[in-house]
Protein backbone atom coordinates (compact mmCIF):
# COMPACT_ATOMS: atom_id res chain seq x y z
CA UNK A 1 0.00 0.00 0.00
CA UNK A 2 1.18 3.31 -0.86
CA UNK A 3 2.33 5.87 2.24
CA UNK A 4 0.37 9.05 1.54
CA UNK A 5 2.30 12.00 1.64
CA UNK A 6 0.18 13.48 4.22
CA UNK A 7 0.60 10.94 6.33
CA UNK A 8 2.94 12.99 8.71
CA UNK A 9 0.54 14.97 10.43
CA UNK A 10 -2.73 12.99 10.43
CA UNK A 11 -2.07 12.69 14.13
CA UNK A 12 -3.15 16.39 14.32
CA UNK A 13 0.33 17.54 15.26
CA UNK A 14 0.81 21.09 16.55
CA UNK A 15 3.47 23.41 14.54
CA UNK A 16 4.37 26.69 16.37
CA UNK A 17 7.21 28.92 13.97
CA UNK A 18 7.83 31.78 15.77
CA UNK A 19 8.75 34.48 12.92
CA UNK A 20 11.18 37.93 12.49
CA UNK A 21 10.80 39.96 9.53
CA UNK A 22 9.58 43.40 9.35
CA UNK A 23 8.26 42.61 5.95
CA UNK A 24 5.08 40.96 4.42
CA UNK A 25 6.97 41.16 1.34
CA UNK A 26 9.85 39.37 2.37
CA UNK A 27 11.12 36.08 1.06
CA UNK A 28 11.43 35.29 4.77
CA UNK A 29 7.49 36.01 4.55
CA UNK A 30 7.32 33.83 1.70
CA UNK A 31 9.13 30.96 3.23
CA UNK A 32 6.62 31.24 6.42
CA UNK A 33 3.73 31.21 4.39
CA UNK A 34 4.95 28.65 2.76
CA UNK A 35 5.42 26.44 5.86
CA UNK A 36 2.21 27.54 7.10
CA UNK A 37 0.31 26.65 3.83
CA UNK A 38 2.35 23.14 3.53
CA UNK A 39 1.65 22.57 7.13
CA UNK A 40 -1.93 22.84 7.15
CA UNK A 41 -2.46 21.01 3.87
CA UNK A 42 -0.93 18.13 6.44
CA UNK A 43 -3.60 18.54 8.78
CA UNK A 44 -1.54 20.14 11.40
CA UNK A 45 -2.27 22.76 13.50
CA UNK A 46 -0.47 25.38 13.25
CA UNK A 47 0.48 28.76 15.12
CA UNK A 48 2.10 31.47 14.37
CA UNK A 49 3.79 34.10 16.32
CA UNK A 50 4.64 36.83 14.66
CA UNK A 51 7.49 38.75 16.65
CA UNK A 52 7.59 42.01 14.43
CA UNK A 53 3.83 42.35 13.71
CA UNK A 54 3.09 42.08 17.83
CA UNK A 55 5.57 44.42 18.65
CA UNK A 56 7.08 41.73 20.76
CA UNK A 57 8.68 42.91 23.79
CA UNK A 58 12.56 42.05 23.13
CA UNK A 59 14.13 43.39 26.62
CA UNK A 60 14.47 41.30 29.84
CA UNK A 61 12.49 43.58 32.71
CA UNK A 62 11.08 43.77 36.04
CA UNK A 63 7.93 44.53 33.82
CA UNK A 64 7.93 40.71 32.78
CA UNK A 65 6.59 40.31 36.50
CA UNK A 66 3.27 41.65 38.08
CA UNK A 67 3.51 42.34 41.43
CA UNK A 68 6.36 42.71 43.71
CA UNK A 69 9.73 41.23 42.59
CA UNK A 70 11.46 39.05 45.85
CA UNK A 71 15.28 40.92 45.56
CA UNK A 72 14.51 44.79 44.28
CA UNK A 73 18.12 45.53 45.70
CA UNK A 74 19.57 43.25 43.52
CA UNK A 75 17.19 41.76 40.28
CA UNK A 76 18.51 38.65 39.26
CA UNK A 77 15.78 38.15 35.81
CA UNK A 78 16.37 34.45 35.87
CA UNK A 79 15.39 33.79 39.49
CA UNK A 80 12.95 36.25 39.96
CA UNK A 81 10.95 35.24 36.62
CA UNK A 82 10.60 31.15 37.83
CA UNK A 83 9.41 32.64 40.98
CA UNK A 84 6.92 34.40 38.89
CA UNK A 85 6.02 31.51 36.95
CA UNK A 86 5.22 29.22 39.90
CA UNK A 87 2.92 31.99 41.38
CA UNK A 88 1.27 33.07 38.20
CA UNK A 89 2.77 36.49 37.83
CA UNK A 90 4.56 36.41 34.33
CA UNK A 91 3.78 39.12 31.78
CA UNK A 92 0.58 38.18 29.45
CA UNK A 93 2.85 38.10 26.75
CA UNK A 94 4.86 35.35 28.35
CA UNK A 95 2.15 33.38 29.56
CA UNK A 96 0.72 32.99 25.74
CA UNK A 97 3.90 31.95 24.18
CA UNK A 98 4.27 29.32 27.00
CA UNK A 99 0.90 27.94 26.08
CA UNK A 100 1.54 28.19 22.39
CA UNK A 101 5.48 26.24 23.76
CA UNK A 102 3.33 23.65 25.64
CA UNK A 103 0.87 22.37 22.88
CA UNK A 104 3.77 22.55 20.33
CA UNK A 105 5.24 19.59 19.02
CA UNK A 106 7.61 21.19 16.53
CA UNK A 107 9.18 24.94 16.80
CA UNK A 108 10.12 26.30 13.34
CA UNK A 109 12.31 29.83 14.25
CA UNK A 110 12.02 31.87 11.02
CA UNK A 111 14.32 34.69 10.64
CA UNK A 112 16.68 36.52 8.71
CA UNK A 113 20.57 35.82 10.20
CA UNK A 114 21.72 39.15 11.40
CA UNK A 115 25.32 39.26 12.84
CA UNK A 116 25.90 35.51 12.61
CA UNK A 117 22.80 35.27 15.28
CA UNK A 118 19.21 35.65 15.73
CA UNK A 119 17.51 39.44 15.13
CA UNK A 120 17.32 40.94 18.66
CA UNK A 121 13.65 40.43 18.41
CA UNK A 122 13.74 36.85 18.85
CA UNK A 123 16.57 36.53 21.00
CA UNK A 124 14.29 38.30 23.54
CA UNK A 125 11.56 35.96 22.92
CA UNK A 126 14.11 33.14 24.20
CA UNK A 127 15.21 35.18 26.98
CA UNK A 128 11.86 35.72 28.02
CA UNK A 129 9.70 32.90 27.05
CA UNK A 130 12.42 30.26 28.18
CA UNK A 131 11.88 30.62 31.63
CA UNK A 132 13.73 28.77 34.25
CA UNK A 133 11.70 26.32 35.88
CA UNK A 134 9.19 25.97 33.00
CA UNK A 135 11.90 25.61 29.97
CA UNK A 136 14.67 23.81 31.81
CA UNK A 137 15.89 23.85 35.46
CA UNK A 138 19.56 22.50 36.36
CA UNK A 139 18.30 19.27 36.70
CA UNK A 140 16.10 19.31 33.94
CA UNK A 141 18.50 20.01 30.47
CA UNK A 142 20.22 18.92 27.38
CA UNK A 143 18.85 15.22 26.78
CA UNK A 144 16.90 15.24 29.90
CA UNK A 145 15.56 18.76 29.08
CA UNK A 146 11.83 19.56 29.31
CA UNK A 147 10.93 19.60 26.24
CA UNK A 148 12.66 16.56 24.97
CA UNK A 149 9.60 14.84 23.31
CA UNK A 150 9.40 18.24 21.59
CA UNK A 151 10.99 19.10 18.09
CA UNK A 152 12.80 22.73 17.26
CA UNK A 153 14.80 23.95 14.24
CA UNK A 154 16.07 26.99 12.83
CA UNK A 155 14.77 28.12 9.51
CA UNK A 156 17.02 31.46 8.03
CA UNK A 157 18.10 33.35 5.04
CA UNK A 158 21.87 34.66 4.80
CA UNK A 159 23.35 38.05 3.41
CA UNK A 160 26.42 35.74 2.32
CA UNK A 161 26.94 33.36 0.23
CA UNK A 162 27.79 29.38 1.47
CA UNK A 163 31.01 29.41 0.41
CA UNK A 164 31.66 32.13 2.18
CA UNK A 165 30.21 30.15 5.25
CA UNK A 166 32.58 26.95 4.91
CA UNK A 167 35.52 26.41 7.43
CA UNK A 168 37.64 27.76 4.00
CA UNK A 169 35.73 30.84 3.75
CA UNK A 170 35.99 34.27 4.75
CA UNK A 171 32.94 34.16 7.40
CA UNK A 172 34.38 30.90 9.06
CA UNK A 173 32.23 27.55 9.32
CA UNK A 174 28.74 27.85 10.00
CA UNK A 175 28.30 24.56 12.01
CA UNK A 176 30.75 26.79 13.94
CA UNK A 177 28.03 29.51 13.81
CA UNK A 178 24.83 27.53 14.79
CA UNK A 179 26.38 25.78 17.66
CA UNK A 180 25.84 28.29 20.50
CA UNK A 181 22.26 28.63 19.51
CA UNK A 182 21.17 25.39 18.33
CA UNK A 183 23.04 23.84 21.54
CA UNK A 184 23.28 25.93 24.03
CA UNK A 185 19.20 27.10 23.48
CA UNK A 186 17.09 24.49 21.76
CA UNK A 187 19.17 21.10 22.79
CA UNK A 188 20.26 22.95 26.51
CA UNK A 189 15.83 22.91 26.90
CA UNK A 190 15.59 19.18 25.23
CA UNK A 191 14.68 19.81 22.17
CA UNK A 192 15.51 17.17 19.18
CA UNK A 193 17.16 19.73 17.06
CA UNK A 194 16.04 19.08 13.03
CA UNK A 195 19.04 20.35 10.27
CA UNK A 196 18.45 23.69 9.94
CA UNK A 197 17.02 25.16 6.79
CA UNK A 198 19.45 27.72 5.48
CA UNK A 199 18.29 29.54 2.48
CA UNK A 200 21.98 31.40 0.92
CA UNK A 201 22.00 34.99 -0.19
CA UNK A 202 18.34 34.97 -1.38
CA UNK A 203 18.73 38.77 -2.40
CA UNK A 204 21.07 37.84 -4.76
CA UNK A 205 19.22 35.45 -6.55
CA UNK A 206 16.79 35.37 -9.54
CA UNK A 207 12.70 35.42 -8.53
CA UNK A 208 12.45 31.62 -10.45
CA UNK A 209 15.94 31.08 -8.34
CA UNK A 210 13.98 31.83 -4.77
CA UNK A 211 11.06 29.90 -5.84
CA UNK A 212 13.08 27.20 -6.86
CA UNK A 213 14.09 27.47 -2.91
CA UNK A 214 10.61 27.74 -1.61
CA UNK A 215 9.68 24.20 -3.54
CA UNK A 216 12.15 22.40 -1.92
CA UNK A 217 11.17 23.92 1.21
CA UNK A 218 8.01 22.73 0.63
CA UNK A 219 9.09 19.06 0.21
CA UNK A 220 11.03 18.90 3.09
CA UNK A 221 8.17 19.96 4.74
CA UNK A 222 5.94 16.88 3.59
CA UNK A 223 8.37 14.79 5.43
CA UNK A 224 9.82 17.54 7.99
CA UNK A 225 8.04 15.85 11.39
CA UNK A 226 9.27 12.68 10.55
CA UNK A 227 12.91 13.43 9.80
CA UNK A 228 15.92 12.01 12.30
CA UNK A 229 17.48 14.92 14.69
CA UNK A 230 20.80 15.95 14.78
CA UNK A 231 23.07 14.12 17.01
CA UNK A 232 23.96 15.78 20.26
CA UNK A 233 25.49 13.55 23.42
CA UNK A 234 23.29 12.25 26.12
CA UNK A 235 23.68 14.43 29.80
CA UNK A 236 24.54 11.49 31.47
CA UNK A 237 28.11 11.11 29.96
CA UNK A 238 29.11 13.67 31.57
CA UNK A 239 29.94 13.59 35.49
CA UNK A 240 28.10 15.80 37.67
CA UNK A 241 30.09 15.19 40.58
CA UNK A 242 33.02 16.01 38.54
CA UNK A 243 32.08 19.56 37.11
CA UNK A 244 30.02 17.87 34.52
CA UNK A 245 33.41 16.71 32.37
CA UNK A 246 33.11 13.94 30.36
CA UNK A 247 33.29 10.63 31.55
CA UNK A 248 36.56 9.07 31.49
CA UNK A 249 35.34 5.96 30.12
CA UNK A 250 33.66 7.70 27.16
CA UNK A 251 36.96 9.80 26.57
CA UNK A 252 38.72 6.30 26.77
CA UNK A 253 36.29 5.02 24.14
CA UNK A 254 36.45 7.91 21.70
CA UNK A 255 40.03 7.99 21.72
CA UNK A 256 40.53 6.23 18.50
CA UNK A 257 37.55 8.28 16.42
CA UNK A 258 39.14 10.74 14.40
CA UNK A 259 36.64 13.10 15.55
CA UNK A 260 35.54 14.93 18.24
CA UNK A 261 31.70 14.67 19.85
CA UNK A 262 30.31 17.65 18.55
CA UNK A 263 31.32 21.28 17.34
CA UNK A 264 31.49 22.16 21.13
CA UNK A 265 32.94 19.14 22.41
CA UNK A 266 35.55 18.57 20.29
CA UNK A 267 38.15 16.91 22.35
CA UNK A 268 41.10 18.78 20.59
CA UNK A 269 40.04 16.81 17.33
CA UNK A 270 38.66 18.03 13.88
CA UNK A 271 35.11 19.08 14.20
CA UNK A 272 32.83 15.88 12.90
CA UNK A 273 32.14 17.22 9.51
CA UNK A 274 28.59 18.83 9.09
CA UNK A 275 27.21 17.64 12.71
CA UNK A 276 24.96 21.30 12.91
CA UNK A 277 23.80 20.99 9.40
CA UNK A 278 23.07 17.22 8.50
CA UNK A 279 21.51 14.79 10.77
CA UNK A 280 22.69 11.10 10.57
CA UNK A 281 26.53 12.25 10.07
CA UNK B 1 63.10 55.79 34.56
CA UNK B 2 60.07 53.74 35.25
CA UNK B 3 56.86 53.60 33.62
CA UNK B 4 54.15 55.13 35.30
CA UNK B 5 51.36 52.55 35.72
CA UNK B 6 48.95 55.46 34.49
CA UNK B 7 50.66 56.01 31.14
CA UNK B 8 48.59 53.84 29.04
CA UNK B 9 45.51 56.55 28.99
CA UNK B 10 47.97 59.70 29.20
CA UNK B 11 47.15 60.16 25.40
CA UNK B 12 43.13 61.02 26.77
CA UNK B 13 41.91 57.66 25.28
CA UNK B 14 38.22 57.15 25.29
CA UNK B 15 36.25 54.01 26.48
CA UNK B 16 32.79 53.30 25.87
CA UNK B 17 31.08 51.12 28.21
CA UNK B 18 27.94 48.89 26.83
CA UNK B 19 26.51 47.86 29.83
CA UNK B 20 23.15 45.71 30.13
CA UNK B 21 22.29 44.62 33.57
CA UNK B 22 19.06 45.32 35.56
CA UNK B 23 20.40 45.78 38.57
CA UNK B 24 22.90 48.42 40.14
CA UNK B 25 23.16 45.75 42.99
CA UNK B 26 24.31 43.53 40.64
CA UNK B 27 27.76 42.03 40.87
CA UNK B 28 27.57 42.95 36.47
CA UNK B 29 27.36 46.59 37.90
CA UNK B 30 29.85 46.75 40.44
CA UNK B 31 32.13 45.28 37.43
CA UNK B 32 31.42 48.35 35.29
CA UNK B 33 32.07 50.60 37.88
CA UNK B 34 35.42 48.95 38.31
CA UNK B 35 36.17 49.90 35.16
CA UNK B 36 34.68 53.32 34.87
CA UNK B 37 36.81 54.22 38.45
CA UNK B 38 39.78 52.65 36.90
CA UNK B 39 39.69 53.77 33.15
CA UNK B 40 39.14 57.24 34.75
CA UNK B 41 41.78 56.73 37.73
CA UNK B 42 44.04 56.37 34.20
CA UNK B 43 42.96 59.73 32.59
CA UNK B 44 40.79 57.97 30.06
CA UNK B 45 37.70 59.52 29.20
CA UNK B 46 34.55 56.80 30.18
CA UNK B 47 31.49 56.82 28.11
CA UNK B 48 28.60 54.23 29.28
CA UNK B 49 25.58 53.33 27.53
CA UNK B 50 23.78 51.85 30.26
CA UNK B 51 20.84 49.96 27.68
CA UNK B 52 18.67 48.86 30.88
CA UNK B 53 18.73 52.49 32.03
CA UNK B 54 17.88 54.33 28.94
CA UNK B 55 15.21 51.40 28.00
CA UNK B 56 17.43 51.26 24.86
CA UNK B 57 15.39 49.98 22.13
CA UNK B 58 15.67 46.74 20.98
CA UNK B 59 13.90 45.98 17.83
CA UNK B 60 14.95 46.96 14.36
CA UNK B 61 12.20 48.44 13.00
CA UNK B 62 10.75 51.60 10.22
CA UNK B 63 10.77 53.62 13.75
CA UNK B 64 14.48 53.30 13.18
CA UNK B 65 14.25 56.10 10.47
CA UNK B 66 12.87 59.13 9.86
CA UNK B 67 10.79 59.89 7.07
CA UNK B 68 9.14 57.51 4.31
CA UNK B 69 11.33 54.57 3.61
CA UNK B 70 12.08 53.46 0.07
CA UNK B 71 10.51 50.57 -0.63
CA UNK B 72 7.42 50.05 2.12
CA UNK B 73 6.38 46.81 0.48
CA UNK B 74 9.57 45.24 0.90
CA UNK B 75 11.44 46.40 3.94
CA UNK B 76 14.78 45.82 4.16
CA UNK B 77 16.50 46.96 7.21
CA UNK B 78 20.18 46.67 6.06
CA UNK B 79 19.05 48.99 3.14
CA UNK B 80 16.44 51.20 4.53
CA UNK B 81 18.72 52.26 7.61
CA UNK B 82 22.24 52.79 5.65
CA UNK B 83 19.88 55.21 3.04
CA UNK B 84 19.23 56.67 6.15
CA UNK B 85 22.33 57.16 7.74
CA UNK B 86 23.19 59.00 4.49
CA UNK B 87 20.64 60.85 4.92
CA UNK B 88 20.88 61.89 8.30
CA UNK B 89 17.49 60.35 8.99
CA UNK B 90 18.10 57.65 11.85
CA UNK B 91 16.70 57.80 15.34
CA UNK B 92 18.65 59.76 17.28
CA UNK B 93 19.32 57.26 19.82
CA UNK B 94 21.02 55.50 17.08
CA UNK B 95 22.85 58.58 16.34
CA UNK B 96 23.70 59.43 19.74
CA UNK B 97 25.47 55.82 19.57
CA UNK B 98 27.30 56.47 16.73
CA UNK B 99 28.81 59.43 18.30
CA UNK B 100 29.92 57.74 21.20
CA UNK B 101 31.20 54.91 18.81
CA UNK B 102 33.22 56.84 16.57
CA UNK B 103 34.93 58.78 19.59
CA UNK B 104 35.65 55.40 21.36
CA UNK B 105 39.27 54.04 20.78
CA UNK B 106 37.78 50.65 23.07
CA UNK B 107 34.17 49.30 23.82
CA UNK B 108 33.80 47.04 26.27
CA UNK B 109 30.39 45.48 26.04
CA UNK B 110 29.78 44.42 29.80
CA UNK B 111 26.78 41.62 30.48
CA UNK B 112 25.45 38.74 32.29
CA UNK B 113 25.98 35.79 29.50
CA UNK B 114 21.80 34.36 28.50
CA UNK B 115 21.74 31.49 26.07
CA UNK B 116 25.27 31.49 25.31
CA UNK B 117 25.30 34.61 23.60
CA UNK B 118 24.43 38.39 24.78
CA UNK B 119 20.99 39.32 26.47
CA UNK B 120 18.65 40.51 23.53
CA UNK B 121 19.12 44.19 24.47
CA UNK B 122 22.68 44.13 23.73
CA UNK B 123 22.02 42.54 20.44
CA UNK B 124 19.22 44.76 19.55
CA UNK B 125 21.88 47.67 20.07
CA UNK B 126 24.91 45.68 17.66
CA UNK B 127 21.69 45.32 15.61
CA UNK B 128 20.67 48.98 15.15
CA UNK B 129 23.79 50.73 15.97
CA UNK B 130 26.21 49.05 13.76
CA UNK B 131 24.65 50.20 10.40
CA UNK B 132 25.55 49.25 6.99
CA UNK B 133 27.83 52.22 5.88
CA UNK B 134 28.72 53.63 9.26
CA UNK B 135 29.93 50.30 10.79
CA UNK B 136 30.78 47.89 7.79
CA UNK B 137 30.67 48.01 4.23
CA UNK B 138 31.20 44.77 1.56
CA UNK B 139 34.42 46.20 0.67
CA UNK B 140 35.48 47.32 4.48
CA UNK B 141 35.09 44.26 7.10
CA UNK B 142 37.13 42.10 8.92
CA UNK B 143 40.92 43.34 8.72
CA UNK B 144 39.89 46.04 6.12
CA UNK B 145 37.04 47.19 8.63
CA UNK B 146 35.94 50.29 9.24
CA UNK B 147 36.90 50.24 12.90
CA UNK B 148 40.09 48.85 12.86
CA UNK B 149 41.79 51.64 14.03
CA UNK B 150 39.55 50.58 17.49
CA UNK B 151 39.45 47.94 19.97
CA UNK B 152 36.93 46.00 21.27
CA UNK B 153 35.76 43.14 24.33
CA UNK B 154 33.37 41.02 25.74
CA UNK B 155 33.24 41.06 29.85
CA UNK B 156 30.48 39.02 31.27
CA UNK B 157 29.24 37.06 34.05
CA UNK B 158 28.36 33.04 33.56
CA UNK B 159 25.83 30.95 35.41
CA UNK B 160 27.58 27.80 34.54
CA UNK B 161 31.17 26.59 35.85
CA UNK B 162 34.68 27.03 34.15
CA UNK B 163 34.78 23.47 33.60
CA UNK B 164 30.93 22.73 32.14
CA UNK B 165 32.33 24.79 28.96
CA UNK B 166 35.65 23.22 27.91
CA UNK B 167 35.68 21.11 25.21
CA UNK B 168 35.02 18.24 27.71
CA UNK B 169 32.80 20.08 29.61
CA UNK B 170 28.79 19.32 29.20
CA UNK B 171 28.43 23.38 27.73
CA UNK B 172 31.41 22.09 25.24
CA UNK B 173 34.33 24.94 24.44
CA UNK B 174 33.64 28.58 25.53
CA UNK B 175 35.89 29.37 22.24
CA UNK B 176 33.25 28.16 20.09
CA UNK B 177 30.42 29.56 22.10
CA UNK B 178 32.45 33.15 21.31
CA UNK B 179 33.26 32.89 17.97
CA UNK B 180 29.75 34.20 15.99
CA UNK B 181 30.16 36.95 18.18
CA UNK B 182 33.71 37.61 18.54
CA UNK B 183 34.51 36.76 14.86
CA UNK B 184 31.01 37.77 13.19
CA UNK B 185 30.36 41.04 15.01
CA UNK B 186 33.38 42.51 16.49
CA UNK B 187 35.87 41.54 14.00
CA UNK B 188 33.47 41.48 11.20
CA UNK B 189 33.44 45.50 11.81
CA UNK B 190 37.15 45.57 12.11
CA UNK B 191 37.83 45.91 15.84
CA UNK B 192 41.02 44.28 17.57
CA UNK B 193 39.25 42.24 19.59
CA UNK B 194 40.67 41.61 23.03
CA UNK B 195 40.75 38.53 24.95
CA UNK B 196 37.28 38.47 26.64
CA UNK B 197 37.05 38.97 30.65
CA UNK B 198 35.08 36.34 32.12
CA UNK B 199 33.94 36.05 35.29
CA UNK B 200 32.83 32.35 35.41
CA UNK B 201 29.61 31.45 37.71
CA UNK B 202 30.10 34.82 40.48
CA UNK B 203 26.68 34.05 42.08
CA UNK B 204 28.54 30.64 43.30
CA UNK B 205 31.07 32.43 45.09
CA UNK B 206 31.53 33.82 47.99
CA UNK B 207 31.61 37.87 48.83
CA UNK B 208 35.23 37.77 49.30
CA UNK B 209 36.08 35.71 46.43
CA UNK B 210 33.80 38.32 44.06
CA UNK B 211 36.32 41.09 45.30
CA UNK B 212 39.12 39.13 43.99
CA UNK B 213 37.62 39.07 41.20
CA UNK B 214 37.05 42.49 40.83
CA UNK B 215 40.52 43.20 41.99
CA UNK B 216 42.26 40.88 39.38
CA UNK B 217 40.19 43.03 37.02
CA UNK B 218 41.23 46.58 38.16
CA UNK B 219 44.62 45.01 37.44
CA UNK B 220 43.59 43.89 33.67
CA UNK B 221 42.27 47.24 33.25
CA UNK B 222 45.39 48.85 34.13
CA UNK B 223 47.39 47.34 30.91
CA UNK B 224 44.06 46.82 28.77
CA UNK B 225 44.81 49.66 26.19
CA UNK B 226 48.32 48.07 25.61
CA UNK B 227 47.16 44.47 25.37
CA UNK B 228 47.55 42.54 22.13
CA UNK B 229 44.51 41.46 20.18
CA UNK B 230 42.90 38.18 19.58
CA UNK B 231 44.43 36.72 16.13
CA UNK B 232 42.27 36.84 13.19
CA UNK B 233 43.27 36.06 9.34
CA UNK B 234 43.39 38.75 7.36
CA UNK B 235 40.90 39.29 4.90
CA UNK B 236 43.18 39.19 1.84
CA UNK B 237 43.81 35.50 2.53
CA UNK B 238 40.30 35.02 0.67
CA UNK B 239 40.24 35.16 -2.67
CA UNK B 240 37.41 37.90 -3.12
CA UNK B 241 37.07 36.36 -6.82
CA UNK B 242 36.31 32.98 -5.83
CA UNK B 243 33.27 33.02 -3.41
CA UNK B 244 36.19 34.75 -0.56
CA UNK B 245 37.53 30.78 -0.24
CA UNK B 246 41.11 30.63 1.19
CA UNK B 247 43.66 31.05 -1.43
CA UNK B 248 45.06 27.94 -2.17
CA UNK B 249 49.08 29.03 -1.45
CA UNK B 250 47.74 29.53 1.98
CA UNK B 251 45.86 26.98 2.26
CA UNK B 252 49.03 24.90 1.22
CA UNK B 253 51.37 26.66 3.93
CA UNK B 254 48.73 25.52 6.62
CA UNK B 255 48.84 22.01 5.69
CA UNK B 256 51.55 21.16 7.99
CA UNK B 257 50.08 22.84 11.07
CA UNK B 258 48.79 21.17 13.36
CA UNK B 259 46.01 23.57 13.61
CA UNK B 260 43.37 25.15 11.59
CA UNK B 261 43.51 29.21 11.44
CA UNK B 262 40.76 29.84 13.84
CA UNK B 263 37.95 28.29 15.04
CA UNK B 264 35.79 29.35 12.29
CA UNK B 265 38.51 28.37 9.70
CA UNK B 266 39.51 25.03 11.13
CA UNK B 267 40.04 23.51 7.53
CA UNK B 268 39.12 20.02 9.35
CA UNK B 269 41.88 20.14 11.73
CA UNK B 270 41.87 20.45 15.59
CA UNK B 271 40.97 23.99 16.67
CA UNK B 272 43.99 26.42 17.55
CA UNK B 273 43.79 26.01 21.76
CA UNK B 274 42.12 28.83 23.46
CA UNK B 275 42.27 31.29 20.27
CA UNK B 276 39.10 32.92 21.64
CA UNK B 277 40.00 33.44 24.74
CA UNK B 278 43.99 34.41 25.02
CA UNK B 279 45.63 36.50 22.98
CA UNK B 280 48.98 35.15 21.40
CA UNK B 281 48.30 31.60 21.38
Amino acid sequence: MLRSRYDVCTSAKTVLLVYAHQSAGSFNAAVKTAAVDELKKQGCRVLVSDLYEVKFKATATEDDITGAVKNPEHFCYGNETMLAWQEARLASDIVDEHKKLKEADLVIFQFPMYWFSVPAIMKGWMDRVLTLGFAYTLEKRYSEGIFRDKKAMLSFTTGSHETMFSSNGINGDMNVTLWPIQNGVLNYCGFQVLAPQIFWAPTHLSPEAREGLLEGWRTRLQGLLNEAPLAFPPADIFDKGKGFQLKPEVREKQADSPFGLTVGHHLEKPLPPQSQMKAGV
